[in-house]
């Protein structure tokens, strides 16, 4: 039996992957091109099976790592089958030119609509403030790396959040699906200092924490 | 010479006041209640002065170490007063009873409607994600704290950014004073963390940190 299903085979699919496997967690990959899932589930080794966006995604929890755009046409593409599932949306709809600004408006996020897309799914918001280096690894600064979580089901919630237990990682639950808006503005300003060369150290590899 | 007026005499005046003293600075503390004032600046040594809401702030940097209401009310007393000068606000525009919404609009921040009543200042987001306790610490976890610096003027971020370098934090610049809405809005979600009984080892004390 799959627990968790990862749509599709970038940096945050293999990222992801590697704490489901090291969670012991059954993971199927699935990916527009089937050879980019074979390929990652091989590498993620554990039971992983892989396929395409033609089948079913199995797991309990389905997680779309993918940007915002894929996002929104894999959420659409599956529509109620995803029904009764947890879904796990990580993305930030940020404008990549300039990287100083939301591509959605302001009052709503990408979280939320992606979930108006998904009315029959449990969407929570998480891993949208973990990069792929610290998250792959768990820690960061030898911390459990933090995962945010946010959606309006308890119950989901609690499902990500003993995943990421499970996995190595510190979960902190922020509330309803709308704080998707706080998380998702806050990533927009870790992004920018990535990508603002005053912060060479930072690389796209940086963890945040909340230390307590 | 004074070089920096905190105007409050709260645990955010006595953090910022600390770090100031220690990087050297000439403080110079206003409060509403003088009384209060002066106890704090004697508190803080140095050469620390006080006064109250009749006087002149004196320094270059003026740091509003007050909640939102209460800045905007010292923000239409002082008004042109201001003018040429860097004002950090660094309030967190949250309902206190719900810790679950802002009281701002979407689209705008308590930075943002403190700066359009200081048409003159440079009116700089400061200091708002910092707690009192870390912040007067000057670290977390053995690691500086970080200070997230928003503001539409590149001299002002460079002022506050010597200033919090200069007391042992780190400063990290996010740009343009719109950039408060997200760390406002981020900082609403800490807070709610630091009010659930689920993360009872926070309880207001956290850093939160980018770690590299």
């Amino acid at each position: 039996m799959t627990d968790i299903t990862i749509i599709g085979s970038g940096n945050m699919a293999r990222a992801i992957g590697t704490r489901a496997v090291a969670a012991g967690r059954e993971v199927q990959i699935l990916d527009r091109t089937p050879e980019n899932a074979a390929k990652l589930a091989t590498e993620l080794g554990g039971n992983t099976t892989s396929g395409s966006l033609g089948d079913i995604p199995d797991g309990d929890i389905v997680v779309l790592a993918l940007y915002f755009g894929p996002a929104k046409e894999v959420a659409t593409h599956y529509g109620d089958t995803l029904s009764d599932k947890t879904v796990i949306e990580i993305s930030n709809p940020i404008n990549m030119e300039t990287f100083d600004s939301l591509v959605v408006e302001p009052g709503t996020s990408a979280a939320e609509e992606i979930a108006a897309l998904l009315p029959g799914a449990r969407v929570v918001k998480a891993f949208n403030t973990t990069f792929a280096g610290p998250l792959a690894a768990g820690t960061t600064g030898g911390m459990p790396l933090d995962v945010f979580i946010a959606s309006d089901s308890e119950k989901a919630r609690n499902e990500v959040a003993a995943f990421a237990s499970a996995a190595g990682l510190r979960p902190l639950q922020v509330g309803g699906l709308r704080h998707a808006r706080e998380l998702e503005g806050f990533q927009l300003l870790i992004m920018a200092l990535q990508a603002n060369p005053a912060y060479e150290n930072f690389n796209w590899g940086t963890g945040l924490k909340v230390i307590d």
